[in-house]
């Protein structure tokens, strides 16, 4: 398999996460695709992704698998430990819903205020901008933040007992939020110890680790 | 099982289709929230959804499923013919991808169009609206209704071979889409085919017969 992938990329963390949690790294090959040359809106590209986003994952059949949701379903129904995406249905549908509610209300936020209210990919990427929405999603992200550190004021992990791909989602949004210099609020005490947490895995070092290329 | 509902909403659609298709509607008892009179940004539906939206599913226990995806992983879980979500990885993973892009590139698109290039819900709810963002999300909808009218030249569903949630989806896009007065362009003829076909389907004919209630 090959992922398409861009070594900092927010979204691209979630799938090596996961690819990692389930020891699947060494059956990947990762083609690299420069976001800053705007690599991603090129015709080739958006053969593979119509969204026109990373990550990708291209079997060796050529059939192409966008959203990390989906190919987080993918890779964890190929099997191994530890589950990603629950057992029983509830535990299926809770993790769906806060692996969404992640992207809705923190992850996805940052990125459109980093697209719309920053400089995002540079002039010749970012051909539109909305600055009034971006700001909006940086404020939605900021409640986000807030609502997350509630839930785990109240159990242990985002979508409840067990480390799953909504626990990724939400790594994906500290990436993000690291990256486009948007602090975690201080007070939002339970959000930032389950974050210390979470980098006690491997598979989330790994990623925090990673430093990023020149443009 | 409860179901917060609102009778001719797009996405509360999908699910009604989902239980249609499973054959689980007597199981559930539909309440509706009144989303003209902003009954969904009250603290109480809230606490059920931090996220403000219909469809949510509560369990008999009180735990509460927001988002269509969700839920219909939940529902599809739980057995029964026919299979929404996929039975092999790749199909899994291929469903939520094009559920997914249905929303992506369609259906919210067309729902952040509503909300803020037209008058929405009305002046009550709608309290902040970016009309140039919503004119954009409109386009993007049209590209969008394109682009599956594609895919389905292809194939004879949206997620290849089977009916899924993905053409639910779509179909909620479609629902969504007359409710805006927004006509599905005459050339995308594989799409139109496809939306009569699914028509056939007691499940969809039931929710496209829905006669608004007064706000
Ligand atoms: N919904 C997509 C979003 C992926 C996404 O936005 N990826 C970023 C890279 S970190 C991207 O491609 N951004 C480029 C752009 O939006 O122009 C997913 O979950 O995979
Ligand atoms: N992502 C949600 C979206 C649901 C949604 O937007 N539902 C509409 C009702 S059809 C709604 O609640 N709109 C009210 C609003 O956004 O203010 C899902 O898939 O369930």
């Amino acid at each position: 398999m090959k992922i398409y992938d861009w070594p900092t990329g927010p979204y691209p963390a979630r799938v090596r996460i996961a690819l990692a949690e389930k020891n699947l790294q060494s059956s990947v090959e990762f083609v690299p695709v420069n976001l800053w040359k705007g690599e991603h809106k090129r015709l080739a590209f958006l053969a593979r992704n119509y969204s026109g986003t990373l990550p990708v994952l291209e079997l060796d059949n050529g059939i192409c698998l966008a959203e990390c949701t989906a190919i987080t379903v993918y890779l964890d129904a190929l099997a191994g430990e530890p589950t990603l995406t629950g057992r029983t249905p509830l535990e299926k549908g809770v993790i769906q819903m806060m692996t969404k509610r992640a992207e809705i209300e923190m992850l996805d936020a940052i990125s459109v205020y980093f697209h719309h209210a920053t400089p995002g990919l540079g002039p010749d990427v970012e051909v539109y901008q909305n600055q009034e929405w971006g700001l909006r999603q940086r404020d939605k992200a900021l409640r986000g933040m807030h609502y997350f550190d509630g839930v785990l004021r109240k159990q242990p992990f985002i979508a409840g007992d067990a480390f799953s791909m909504a626990d990724i989602a939400v790594i994906g949004g500290f990436i993000f939020a690291k990256a486009v210099e948007l602090p975690i609020p201080q007070e939002c005490e339970a959000l930032l110890t389950w974050f210390a947490r979470m980098q006690e895995r491997p598979s989330v070092r790994a990623q925090l680790a990673i430093v990023p290329p020149k443009h």
